[in-house]
């Protein structure tokens, strides 16, 4: 067990505020609200139909393998199966705190109940290792999903508690985590382990938060400390089990970022979801401990990943062999592996680095993550899924019904029902306006005096937001509001009378110190003219070309609106594009229309001409990023050409 | 057998001359010097090294299995190393004809006795067979390549007869002919086999030629006709060894073109070496029987290829997963499969459809696949060897010493070697020049009458031909020249009077047909300026982008001579390229020579910006494609942006 005298204080940075007391309206709220009435229940129909409550039902006979292994891996998508469950349950969790649904209730308490029989005496909690492969527990953490399993179901479990006021899965996890703090650690007789696949860290930090036990937070610090010292667990680990450290399927420990320690660690490499959950935990981390250490290495790996390794939808990890990194400036288009999962997990980090402090540049981050690349992943209404998300294709990438890798649904799904937790941050000393959006939020400042904050707005498709702020009693504090990067010409008044926008703000935070009273109302206006953005010209799959941008959403243009063979359209650097509000598009969107030229050939034109092709102008119309698959089926490209 | 009264009659169209017959110099005398000096001998120790001689030498043990077979697949590239010994017989056989090699030739002619005391009595003649599977002979035409070792094999020994006189080799194989004719056909008790590799039916019409014997081109044209006939042989093959025919492991048979019979199709499909050859041996069969069903066939397949599947430099087959086609305008740059033996393959297959009758546009497809897509496959040492043909690298595609599957470097050294044969061509009624570069031929009319045909020329980089025709006595005959398409101004004189070349040219041929006297002179000016060639709108992958052509020769831009990044190279539609031979570049070629702007950043610049990437001009050289990572590693593209 972690020594009490050296844990650290739970200090009071800038933590998201409790889900229930926030209320999101406008464009999350239909997002979140596809969730809750459909894909919530889908989540779980999907669960049992995999055959997962089988695997846990300790009264039911060992379920077959149901997911073959691949030829010469150690892992098969089976053997996490509870941590599909776990984000299954975080999502129901997040949803019933917006809509009750009881049948969905009761199937998740049904399932708290499995898993409370299933629960070894010592503790011990994995469905796949307790009724498949007792023998080869903790044997494998770089490739089993072990500790991963683990971090999701407490996710999960922590979740259902704040949602629902019920702790049995919680404590059920809490026991399975002293179990773990047990066995892995710096003592006598203890292992030196760590997850194979980071998540459990940044699950415990949310443990320790909801109990206010900080020896969770003390093993979280253990395992991201101990990750990548010398000897390699990791390496160990494989001679343990006979097998060559080197004949690891992934051949460098940069796949799961223990290549070295955690504050080493200057490029973004490896799987991008597992760097994602990491760097989230060492920021959660920094933000409670105050490590500036940890805080150092999180800036540098910001600085790498969004200068030379982020799409510009905000997704991540190009390349589908290691489902993350390849090298600077490779950021193909119609191969963008681009997980789901990733951007989500992006959003998981950006969050926490507000955590430490408001900053402009990781709240932009958050928002560019949420908005294209994340959502881009689920139908508007709930129902099909992307996993890997490309910024361009011919019309063969299709959203699934289901994955057989089920990962990113419900992570995405957790994320959208929870959106009300990134919006907002409660500090010691005020409170901050992360992403703006219709909502009413009852936040605390330092865990006491209540403010209820409400923004009026039909952001994201306009930039007017008028918020209001009604402290139970007039009250002193700061409010911090982001001005996003992507606004050149933002203003600001206070009842009325304009604010120096200018001298108000630091790092992309306008912050306003005083006493505010109740009715006080703010007036915020972020124009959202239309941009051209072009990547840096080492990016070789984006030379000559141009994304749209509007606001924080990304463009891209479809085969549906604009006819097949989208690389033959070319926008003059000139073309004026015009934004309006269709209503009856893709539930109402704000689309972006140009006149662009279009190349064309007469019938029977040879393959090779000396003659340049001619060109014709037609009108072409662009949507949202996050809307596009939803109407029939046809190619897409974020990136148009330009010229 | 084949009943003598249904076989065709040998008859007489343009055939290639024989290999002695034409001196190359120049640019090809350059490169086949290369092969004979160095290749040849190379390729012979490979085979050794290999260990390939093993597995034919009777008298050793039966060598271990070399190459493992893959997961699932019936396959291995031992199997066929027959096919790799015919073609290095094959390019030594010419390589001798060009300058002797008393050690290699020795060598040979040990192999060849091996091969004596290998085959069975029954004249069956595959080391793999024969000394690792005995019972499994004939068992898997569609997968194992036992007729296309043969047909390499018997290649090999057509030539090395034809070059040296020698003619045990060929009686070998002649008499394994005649067993494969009596195993497979359509008589009682046959099997109505033929090549999964296509190979074995054009080889067939080689040795028809060289022997005169009618029946082993009937065998060709068996093979030719039955494929792809129902019931389809493939697939019964398959139930005789126990496996669903659905198993295949290239899905479709279109893999192997026998998806329907040869007349009926129409797209060019599947493997693209297995196509080229078919289409080589239905061109020969065409043209010795005047077959004008298979003519019809050859016109259609040509017309897809070249107008919807060919790279600009004669390569073709994108993908690597079949080796083959995809869909129609899918040409991928950076991935380009491009197999060298497919486009030595696109040069036989039109070197034949000039055997049915001079046209200028399988002339020119000649040209283009001899000097771009094929050249490429070899280093201008003749020592190393592309087996993929990019058109775009980022600096990670280099020759190799060697290939597990080593089909490339041979056929190319067989096809530079024998370039004579592609050059001229020997008619009843006269003779045709096809491809332009030094060279002297002893040619024959009707098999009779011999004109002695001299080119002067600096040709490729020079597109002036002095021809000078010498008949051992004075001469009625048509001598067609081809014109060749990418030459708008073509003129042409005789003794120093000019030509009315427009009325002397037909589908691309100029036809002279006059009493010629020894002495007579032929001038042919080719005027080459420099082309931008733009592809057909609906490539998407060149969109946007300009090739640049001189004369026969495809040029690209590598990163030893414009520095990293190529794509940030940008030529202006207005920008003068200019050509200049440099004696040191390369061995001496025509570069050329432009203005182009270079997209930059500043240090530190963003990943995505508002603003367009900065300009700056920069001189850029360009050098022939055939010619590339001969120098420093780096990056190279024949397709660059414009605008």
């Amino acid at each position: 067990m972690p020594d009490p005298s050296t844990a650290p204080a739970l200090s009071p940075f800038y933590r998201p505020p409790a889900l229930p007391r926030v209320y999101v309206g406008g464009f999350w709220g239909e997002r979140a609200d596809a969730v809750a009435a459909r894909t919530a229940d889908i989540l779980y129909e999907r669960c049992v139909a995999a055959g997962m409550l089988e695997q846990i039902n300790p009264d039911l006979p060992v379920p077959p393998l149901r997911i073959p292994f691949a030829p010469g891996r150690t892992l098969n998508m089976q053997m996490f199966w509870d941590s599909d469950i776990g984000k299954m349950i975080e999502t129901a969790a997040y949803s019933l705190s917006r809509r009750p649904n009881p049948g969905l209730e009761e199937k998740i308490d049904a399932i708290v109940e499995l898993y409370a029989r299933l629960q070894a005496p010592d503790g011990y909690l994995n469905s796949w290792y307790q009724r498949r492969e007792p023998e080869k527990r903790w044997t494998n953490l770089r490739d089993c999903h072990e500790l991963y399993s683990a971090g999701h179901l407490l996710e999960g479990a922590v979740a259902y508690y704040e949602a629902t006021g019920k702790h049995r899965l919680m404590d059920i996890m809490a026991r399975y985590m002293d179990h773990i703090a047990a066995r892995f650690g710096r003592g006598a007789g203890q292992d030196r382990g760590y997850p194979g696949h980071q998540e459990l860290e940044l699950a415990l930090v949310r443990l320790a938060r909801a109990t206010g036990k900080s020896r969770y937070l003390e093993l979280a610090r253990y395992f991201i400390d101990e990750r990548g010292q010398a000897p390699h667990f990791f390496e160990e680990e494989a001679r343990r089990r006979g097998e060559k450290p080197g004949d690891f399927h992934f051949r460098t420990q940069e796949y799961n970022q223990s290549h070295r320690p955690v504050r080493e660690q200057v490029k973004v490499v490896g799987h991008a979801v597992r760097a994602m959950y990491m760097y989230s935990a060492m920021a959660d981390i920094a933000a409670e401990t105050g490590d500036d250490s940890l805080t150092a290495a999180l800036e540098a790996l910001w600085q790498d990943l969004t200068a030379t390794r982020l799409y510009v939808t905000g997704g991540m990890g190009a390349s589908a062999a290691n489902e993350g990194f390849t090298a600077d400036y490779d950021l193909p288009n119609d191969t963008s592996y681009a997980e789901t999962c990733a951007s989500v997990g992006f959003a998981f980090w950006m969050q926490r680095m507000l955590g430490i402090a408001p900053d402009g540049r990781y709240g932009d981050a958050l928002e560019l993550a949420a908005y294209n690349g994340a959502l881009a992943g689920m139908s508007l209404d709930g129902t099909q899924f992307f996993y890997e998300n490309r910024l361009e294709s011919v019309g063969d990438h299709r959203r699934w019904r289901w994955h057989e890798c089920p990962c990113c649904p419900p992570n995405l799904a957790r994320f959208v029902t929870a959106i009300g937790r990134y919006c907002y941050g409660e500090g010691e000393g005020g409170l901050a306006v992360h992403l703006y959006g219709e909502s009413t939020a009852r936040l605390l400042i330092g865990g006491g005096r209540q403010v209820t904050l409400t923004q009026q707005t039909r952001y994201p498709w306009d930039g007017r937001v008028t918020l209001t702020v009604a402290p139970e009693s007039p009250c002193h504090f700061t409010l911090s509001l982001r001005i996003p990067g992507w606004c050149r010409k933002a203003s600001l008044s206070l009842n009325g009378a304009s604010l120096d926008l200018a001298s108000l703000t630091r790092r992309g935070y306008a912050h306003i110190e005083r006493e505010w009273l109740p009715g006080d109302v703010l007036q915020l206006d972020l124009p959202m003219p239309v941009e051209r953005l072009h990547a840096h010209p080492a990016v070789r799959q984006d030379a000559g070309l141009v994304a749209l941008k509007r606001g924080p959403l990304v463009y891209c243009v479809e085969e549906v609106d604009a006819g097949a063979g989208l690389h033959r359209l070319v926008l003059a650097p000139d073309a004026p594009v015009n934004a309006r509000f269709e209503a009856d598009l893709l539930g109402g969107v704000v689309s972006l229309e140009a006149v662009l030229a279009v190349e064309e050939a007469a019938s029977g034109a040879p393959l090779y001409s000396t003659e340049a092709p001619a060109r014709r102008e037609v009108n072409v119309q662009a949507i949202p990023y996050f809307a596009w698959d939803n109407r029939a089926a046809g190619g897409m490209r974020v990136w148009l050409r330009r010229g």
